[in-house]
């Protein structure tokens, strides 16, 4: 969505780091048994404006609390993010709070910043304390290890069960100058529609004011991180923080502020697709648009509700166009629907509409399902303009095993 | 749940045909490749006082809607259930409407009664018309079939995917005589609760008027069929049917109304326990109790959550006692919680209270849960009364492979 004040937007290397004023590091600390990495870090070279939005889930993690309660306590102002992976920190209760504190403050003594400054995040299994141990240890090794180039250590050392680091950034070309946006995720599993989904973190060296930078986190995140879901499961931890440098010295005023948050979008939106694809045992992205919804909600509930059908999400990953179960589950959404009017299409073939199968297109259907990009419309037959698109995945046997099999 | 006016329930052979006044067939009338047996019917010996509760999705296949009309037109009176398997006759438009209303006037002109003293059910895939032929040849050798032991054909002629047939029957004392009920139903994949969740029958020759006998379904229906769920999803086609022959002479008012609700509860669990049981790929019943909530309707909400979650059910598969998963669906239900006040217990072990985690107890739970009926409770710690129960199964591989290959 290019603007008058944003020229252009182009892909570019170097992911959370890619915005001049940030660096980054991931190591192994030792709170993995497999020994891989689980510590990463962020670090902007002084204070700078900062946002994040929180899991709605009401178990949220200590890490979450803190965060929350950094945010306001700095008036939306970090210098650096410490993130672990392999222990979520989450329903630990007093200790887990109190371990939260203690992975900021050993933060903010490394970054001579003030704790509040400072933003923690956990992710791995729930109810098990964190080995303060290895993070006491593993902090200074992680500034040690801070550089430009580390966005790629960083990517990786967030990760659980994902299958492949998740790394974007782009640079935002304006009427003012260029100023650029970085970012790294963490899925595959408990991803869900509505909050932050996962870990997400942005960076920019534009020049934004935390109120500004919020908005943008937000309005981006709304279609992207948030309209991605795996399995419909919120976490206890996920969040999406950002932070912006301003070492472009683009300021970002409401003139300039469709740039910062289209060039938040591209970014936010690459490292939410790559959540999906990434999901536990996905194999296809599946992108489910609902269009003639009554209202814009009915058509995020619609879309939710087809995105998250296990009997949906199984048709697909057996290549199957089953759209009866499509019907089905836009009829179950508690929506405005006509089933007489209703429409889907699965690709470029429309299978049922009027109220009528179109069984004949079924095998060219079947044919488009064997693609990695599926492509699912469903008119509800509201009569309106609703109009959503939410992304998932499909759902296989993996997805069960590696969930049954995720502690034992 | 034993009334003054209800002495003893005891389970009794016979199924859907247990009551007097009824007959059944279950024949294969050629609608499945398979040859397997895909045509149920059920026959009083005059019109009788009739009930049917309805799927909540607005994609209703069109013998739901012949149905609803016909019990609307009738009174609340039916002679005969017709019901085919292998064929939803759904998202058929007219036609399926035609096809439907034929079936109507099959069966009636063979029973002898008017077309609205008739209910038709159709169950399978969805967007295929009925081979009518079929149809047409098989309800006269349907009718030829009927017989006081027609329960076991009958309740096979139903199902599609399940792994076993789910027959039922039980003979109630009350101080003014015995009176049976019987029922069958049919289930497996698409199961959710909150409205006819399945194909359900009961049958009984207590002596009821329609609105007596409509109560009694929807409230046992409340606590059974519609507080289990497989996967979530409901279908276009499900119902729970009741017909009342009044053969017992047990005359059913206010005050013997309570009998027939604990003889329909009594047979209408044991049922929905079955449908969960036999759930696609499921090994393992599960019933979900949901305590401590701040209203009724928030605990059949966690309950209906927690059960829903596909993390869960996939710990529950893979024996893993990942209490955390439980919190965190607790936690995303939209309803009071409080984690300092939550409490977890996975069969007699208690893993989780006052916010703090008891893994000590861990080993202990993963041993509970190699058995195949689980329990399980969660306190949301909102300080309230609110109680409810759902049952739900394991989610496993199977499931995915079932679903995957269902048409292919």
């Amino acid at each position: 969505m290019l603007t008058d004040r944003c020229i252009a937007i182009n892909a570019i290397e170097g992911g959370i780091t890619a915005p001049e004023g940030f660096r980054a590091s991931g190591i192994a600390c030792g709170i993995k048994a497999s020994g891989k990495p689980d510590l990463a870090l962020i670090a902007a070279a002084r204070p700078v404006s900062a946002a994040g939005i929180f899991t709605t889930n009401q178990a949220k993690a200590a890490p979450v609390l803190v965060c929350q309660e950094h945010l306001q306590w700095s008036g939306g102002v970090a210098q650096v993010i410490l993130t672990n992976s392999g222990c979520a920190n989450a329903c630990t209760g007093p200790r887990g709070m109190d371990n939260a504190r203690e992975m900021a403050v050993l933060a903010a003594n490394r970054a001579a910043c003030a704790p509040a400054q400072t933003l923690v995040a956990s992710t791995g299994v729930i109810g098990v304390n964190l080995k303060m141990d290895a993070i006491r240890a593993g902090v200074p090794a992680a500034f040690d290890r801070l550089s430009r180039d580390g966005h790629a250590d960083a990517a990786r050392a967030i990760m659980t069960t994902d299958p492949f680091p998740k790394s974007h950034a782009v640079e935002v070309t304006t009427s003012a100058g260029s100023f650029r946006v970085g970012g790294m995720a963490k899925g595959s599993g408990m991803i869900e529609p509505r909050m932050a989904t996962m870990l997400g973190y942005l960076t920019t060296d534009a020049d934004a004011d935390p109120a500004l930078l919020r908005r943008a986190l937000i309005e981006a995140s709304r279609l992207t991180f948030n309209a991605i879901t795996v399995d419909g499961e919120s976490s206890t931890n996920d969040c999406v923080f950002a932070m912006a440098s301003g070492a472009s010295r683009v300021r970002i005023d409401e003139e300039y502020y469709g740039a910062l948050f289209s060039g938040f979008r591209a970014v936010a939106l690459e490292l939410a697709l790559g959540v999906v694809r990434g999901g536990e045992g996905a194999t296809k992205l599946v992108a489910v648009t609902v269009t003639g919804a009554g209202s814009q909600d009915e058509a995020w509930t619609a879309a939710r509700t087809i995105a998250n059908s296990p009997l949906v999400k199984t048709a697909v990953h057996g290549g199957d166009p089953n759209w009866g179960r499509l019907v089905a589950a836009a009829g179950r959404a508690g929506i405005s629907f006509s089933l007489d009017r209703a429409l889907v299409r699965i690709g470029p073939h429309v299978l049922f509409s009027d109220g009528e199968p179109h069984d004949e297109l079924a095998p060219s259907a079947a044919e488009y399902l064997q693609g990695k990009d599926i492509e699912i419309e469903v008119n509800v037959g509201a009569g309106g303009t609703g109009r959503a698109t939410m992304y998932t995945c499909d759902l296989s046997a993996d997805y069960v095993k590696i969930n049954a099999e995720y502690r034992t």
